[in-house]
Formats: C-alpha cells, sequence, structure tokens
C-alpha cells in the first residue's frame, strides 16, 4: 500500500510535507513547507484534499505559523486557515486543537506537538473505521466508490477506500468500481493510483454510467466518505455522492458512509446547515490546463452535495458502525 | 440559430458535407467528401453523431458509394456502415431506405434522390417535433438536458434540443442546464455551442451534479433525445440518461424523449434487446488528446444505457405526443 512507503503529508525532521496532489498520478511530487501561507493554498488549489487530511494539514499549519513566537502572525494564520474551504468541518477541528493549547499559553513546542497528536489520531481512527467496515462488509465482492478517500484522504490509511482495502485482504474483491469524479477526477487520478499500486481489481466509470451499472447487477454496495455530518445524519461529501446513493436506494444496493467521527457536526441539525462550497467553473471547462470547451460558457460548479440521512445504511467511524435513524449528540 | 447559415451536414454541389463534431467548440471545420470509407469513419469516430445524422449521413455515403455503378461496391459499402454505431437504429433505416431503391434496380440518380428525400424528412420531422414539444412544454422555465440534441445530432433543427429552442421563442426560458455529458463532452462543447450562438441563457454543469440542482427544486423539465425507442418505449440514449429519469421520479420533475418515429424500433418488444455500444476507454482516461489519467488504468465506457419507458412521462415524436403505457406499433 502507498502508506507504508510514501505518506500523503506528514512533519519530518524538522520539516511539514505533503504529496501534490494535483500532480498525480503522473508525478509524485512531495513538497516541504513550513509556512502556513503556502500550506493554505495548497488546501485551496487541492494539493492537498480530503476532509481529516485538510484537518491535518491545517493543525500543522497553524502550529507552525508560531514557530517565531509571534502571536499576531499566529492569529492571521488562524483567520487565513479558517477561510481556505468552508465544508469540511475536520479543517475547523484541527485549527480548533491547536488553537486550545495556544490560548491556554502552549508555546510553539506544544502545538507542534498537538498537531503532531491530532495526527496520530487521525492515523488510528482510520484504523478502526476501516476494521469496523471489514466486520460488517468483508465477504461483498463489487463496491462502487467516488472521489479519494484513501491514503491521500486523511492522515492515515484511508475512509472509505480504506474499508474496500481492508475487506480486500480478508476476501479479495472481484472488482471495484471507482467513479471518475467530475470535474476534478479525484477518482480517476487518486483512487485509481492507490488501487493500482496496492494491486486490486478495479475499473474506472464515468459518473453518469453508475446507473448502468447498478441496473445491470454488477454493483454489490456503495461506500463514500464525508466532509461534514449533522447530527441526523445528513451527510455532504464530494459532488456526486447523492446520485450515488438515491441510484442506490432505486437498485436496492446498500449505501454506507465511512468517516470519523471528527467529522460529525454535532452543532448542526440537518443537512440544510451545511454550507456548500461553489468553485470556480473553469474546473468544468478545462481539465489539465486544457481547454475542453469554451472557457466564456458559463458552468457552475458545485464541490458538494447533501445525501439525506435516510439514504444512508449504515455510516462506519472509528466508534463502530451507525444505522438509521441516527442521532449524534457529544 | 446555427441552421440558418451552417448546416450540420448536407449535399451541396455534388458534393456530400459535414462539419467535424470533434473539433468544435474550437474550430467549425467542413469536412467534404463523397467517399463512403470516409463518412464511415467519420460516423465511427463521431465527427458526426446524434442518431438521425447518422441516418441521414449513411443515407448519402451509400449512395454515392453506387456512383460507380458497381454493385460489389455498393454492396461492400452497404457491409460497411452498417458496422459503424450498433445502437442507433436511424442508421439501418437510412441505409435500407437506400438499399430498397438499389434493390428494384434504382440507379445511383435514384439512390442519391433517395437520400437527399430521407434527410429533407428528416428536416420536417424534426419541425414537427419542436411544434408538439413546444405545445407541451411552452411557459416552463428550467428544463436540463443532457448530450446534444440539436441541430448537429440530425439533419434539421434538433429533436430535444429543437424542442428547447422553440419553447424559448415562444416564452423566454429563464435557464437551460445543460449537462457536459462524458466522456465525449458533447454537452460541454456543442449544446453550449448551439445556446451560445443562439443567446439562450444557460449553464453547464458535471452530469454527477444534477442531483443537487434537482434537489434545490431548480428544474422544472428534462428533456432528452433518443438512439433507439423499443416497442414499449424503453429508450436508449446517451450514458446519463437513465441516472437523469431515475432522479427525475425521485424529485417528482417529469422526464420526456424527443424523438422521430423513425427512432422507433417495433421489432423489439423491450429495451433489453437493444445492444448497448461499448467504446473505448481511452476516451475516459483522456481528452482531446491529453492524458487526464494513466492510459494504463482500465476504464469500462458504455456508450448508452437504456431507461425503462415507465420512468418517462412523455415521447414527443413527430406525430405527436405518446405517454405511458407505450405501445408502439407500425
Amino acid at each position: 500500500m502507498i502508506i507504508s512507503d510514501s505518506k500523503a503529508l506528514g512533519y519530518e525532521g524538522d520539516t511539514f510535507f505533503f504529496i501534490d496532489q494535483t500532480k498525480l498520478p503522473f508525478e509524485e511530487v512531495t513538497v516541504r513547507s513550513n509556512d502556513y501561507e503556502r500550506i493554505s493554498s495548497a488546501i485551496e488549489r487541492l494539493e492537498i484534499r480530503g476532509a481529516p487530511a485538510i484537518g491535518c494539514a491545517a493543525a500543522y499549519a497553524l502550529a507552525l505559523s508560531y514557530q517565531s513566537g509571534s502571536e499576531e502572525v499566529f492569529l492571521t494564520a488562524y483567520d487565513r486557515l479558517r477561510r481556505t474551504r468552508p465544508t469540511a468541518v475536520n479543517l475547523f477541528h484541527g485549527l480548533d486543537a491547536i488553537y486550545t493549547v495556544f490560548r491556554n499559553g502552549g508555546g510553539f513546542g506544544d502545538c507542534l506537538a498537538e498537531a503532531r497528536e491530532y495526527h496520530q489520531k487521525d492515523i488510528l481512527s482510520c484504523r478502526s473505521i476501516s476494521i469496523y467496515g471489514a466486520e460488517l462488509l468483508a465477504g461483498k465482492k463489487r463496491p462502487v466508490t467516488i472521489c479519494n478517500t484513501g491514503a491521500f484522504a486523511v492522515g492515515g490509511e484511508g475512509t472509505a477506500l480504506g474499508v474496500i482495502k481492508r475487506v480486500h485482504s480478508i476476501n479479495p474483491l472481484e472488482l471495484v468500481t471507482a467513479c471518475e469524479t467530475r470535474p476534478l477526477l479525484q477518482g480517476a487520478r487518486l483512487t485509481a493510483f492507490e488501487l493500482d499500486k496496492a494491486g486490486l481489481p478495479f475499473r474506472l466509470i464515468a459518473d453518469s454510467a453508475a446507473a448502468f451499472f447498478m441496473s445491470r447487477g454488477e454493483i454489490d454496495f456503495a461506500i463514500a466518505g464525508a466532509d461534514r455530518i449533522a447530527a441526523n445524519g445528513d451527510t455532504a461529501n464530494k459532488i456526486g455522492t447523492l446520485m450515488l446513493a438515491q441510484l442506490c436506494n432505486i437498485y436496492s444496493i446498500p449505501f454506507y458512509i465511512a468517516a470519523p467521527v471528527s467529522t460529525i457536526d454535532f452543532t448542526i441539525g440537518s443537512g440544510s446547515e451545511i454550507p456548500v462550497e461553489f468553485r470556480s467553473g473553469s474546473e468544468l471547462n478545462s481539465v489539465r490546463g486544457v481547454q475542453i470547451t469554451s472557457e466564456k460558457y458559463p458552468a457552475v460548479n458545485p464541490a458538494f452535495d447533501v445525501t439525506p440521512s435516510h439514504l444512508i445504511s449504515g455510516i462506519i467511524t472509528d466508534n463502530g458502525l451507525f444505522t438509521h435513524p441516527y442521532s449524534f449528540t457529544k
């Protein structure tokens, strides 16, 4: 697995590093930087992406902003990082963990230790998710997934893709169907990269072809990650997840979310309160710097959608499996 | 409208011509050729696409193959053209129209006259479809559509997009939502090109975002074309159409098919008998010659899916509107 020889992000030899996900699968470029502004823009530009990974990167970035000991720089960094991506709740968790240490009088060393601790917890929570997921799903053969929820999306092994990999290690899967995940192709680029490296049998499909394969009985279950989960179980995730969940419901295919408890936002009652990020239409009109249609055509590009909880067969967390009706409390 | 100053295909000054749709919207390249092999490969390579347009092009190509008067060449051309694309029934109609003239002893001139007649009928049938469609839908404001079903898909003004344009001319539309239509982006390239030229308000979206916009109440109706319709109304169309139809059903949005009666295949009882064309996985892994993910990742690329007739609110044809339950007979 990729994680064993090459982590997607971390802190090593006094430096924060991350693999630039926008360049995969063509190049594996590792960026090293302790500059919170560089890490902020990496989050904005999706060089680092995936809700749990964003939380880890933001925690490191905020801790590192305190290296000079300037409270002003720290607070500027805190504000800057909070504005990078609005949907993933983990961003705020990662930042708040460091902010709490700062507010309680901790210095740079304490903040950095907290960031490493936060990252370590993420690795462990992924492990728990995959263990609970495999308990539930081992023996099933043909999952479908969307976006990338593997080692690039988190601090550890992955959420939904971590489950898929562990299920496979127990009882080999027949075929993983990966939605390419327009517009930024996290499925075609990142999930395919991980599945290929891990030696799992897989195929890429156009997102719009999911209904076709479900209608033919070629899918046993769907599993996706989450960017934010409301107290009632409504789940914001990559655009296209709602489509998958609705189709699973129609074709009687179980649909699961895999995410750490840290993704649950106990402060919001339902999905209607989750802010959905709209990204630039240019992400639709061009791919890898090449125009695929005229740049002047208006494109509307919501990055996420919200799946109502009644469509979710189960939410697999690091605290175990939850099923509908969901009622998450602290 | 594009059609008034630039037809997508036709016969002018002793030469067959077509606009190479693979180059749009970047370049408007008109290809002139009377070589049936060139026209066959244009159909295969989607330089000419859209079920009715394929029928017209095939009719011209077969007629032109008889220019030398060689029956052997004619029969070779007939076989060759039949193998270009298996799903669109119009291909076989166009070919059979010319073949019938040939079998009855007609010469090159008779075959060519029949091809022109076939094309003329297509233009008229489009007009009828748009009139019936506008009668049904005028006043509705926010359609969604998939693929391209306008002047590039047919001999005339279009099927589903023809309806949209006529509805707009009667009572201006608020916003047309065009699915980009992966993998070959007929929506982002061709439908956007036509809507832009015709001055309609529109937006492009990722196919997977259709559920998001429907769930927000931003879509009033869906309308799509057809590559083949079974006697019971089951309809094969561009991959992603089944997804749209299922989602419309869930969100109580009417879903229409617009297609000439010639698209109905009376010989097959239901959609399960419609052969679905699988195209190369490279169409997913690269766009406009640029790799968007590794070429070695396996991609499965069905070009069509089949929508069960019970999901179709109405089929708008050149013979008027049909509604469920459908029972088409000659």
